[in-house]
């Protein structure tokens, strides 16, 4: 179950046009394993991040850092396969389920949320389950 | 199942301390039903919204429009009791597992994730549950 590419441009605009980017015209993407409920990552997507993501079915975030698209799994081959995309109330936020190859994490680990802040500390939930420099080269 | 409260201030200075607030001293924190796995809302946080939230186990945000504490339900009494608290690897982002009363997006729904973007248009997944001016006075 993946989401049905959106190959019409128009209407690609019109979703867009509901979206409500911020000052630097980015929007937080969360996704989340559509299987599991797992969420597995926070990231950013510009107008042509989501643009590339709904058109394609495969998530493209915007790197801050690097300040480029960023096709998640380009490197590591851990991509996103779209299952649907939901906007949020005020349109400033995106929820991304998703079919998640391997890992979300770039530690390795399936979600990058694995540490719980609790009354013993900081709690490591999971260890990696691939080493980081198999996922991205030594 | 909820949250052990972490009264110890100081192991929560040293919980906060591991926390990458940004230049307007926020970090982007995701609540979810820790029973249905519904990814509900999407919302900022504080030094301080987070030291209270660990500190209460009731969830507190910081209000982005109004600059200052939003405690969540205070208004509409929809609280969220906090389940667990996870930070992200990078430590921007936290994700908050919730009990969650009644509903959490302001416009009476459930989630605030209900406009999914799709080939045949902005499909809206369900209606509210509870009309906003019953929420929060007419």
């Amino acid at each position: 179950m993946t989401a049905q590419p959106i190959t019409d441009p128009a209407l690609r605009s019109t979703l867009l046009d509901r979206v409500a980017f911020n000052a630097d015209g980015l929007i937080t993407a969360v996704a989340q394993d559509h299987a599991t409920g797992e969420v597995l990552m926070l990231a950013w997507m510009n107008r042509a991040a989501l643009d590339e993501t709904l058109a394609t079915g495969r998530v493209c975030y915007f790197s801050r850092s690097r300040k480029s698209l960023w096709r998640k799994g380009e490197r590591s081959g851990q991509v996103q396969t779209l299952v649907d995309a939901r906007l949020d109330c005020d349109g400033d936020a995106v929820l991304l389920l998703v079919e998640q190859k391997g890992v979300a994490c770039h530690t390795g680990r399936r979600t990058c949320f694995y540490t719980a802040l609790r009354p013993e500390g900081a709690v490591e939930l999971m260890p990696p389950e691939i080493a980081p420099d198999v996922l991205y080269g030594a």
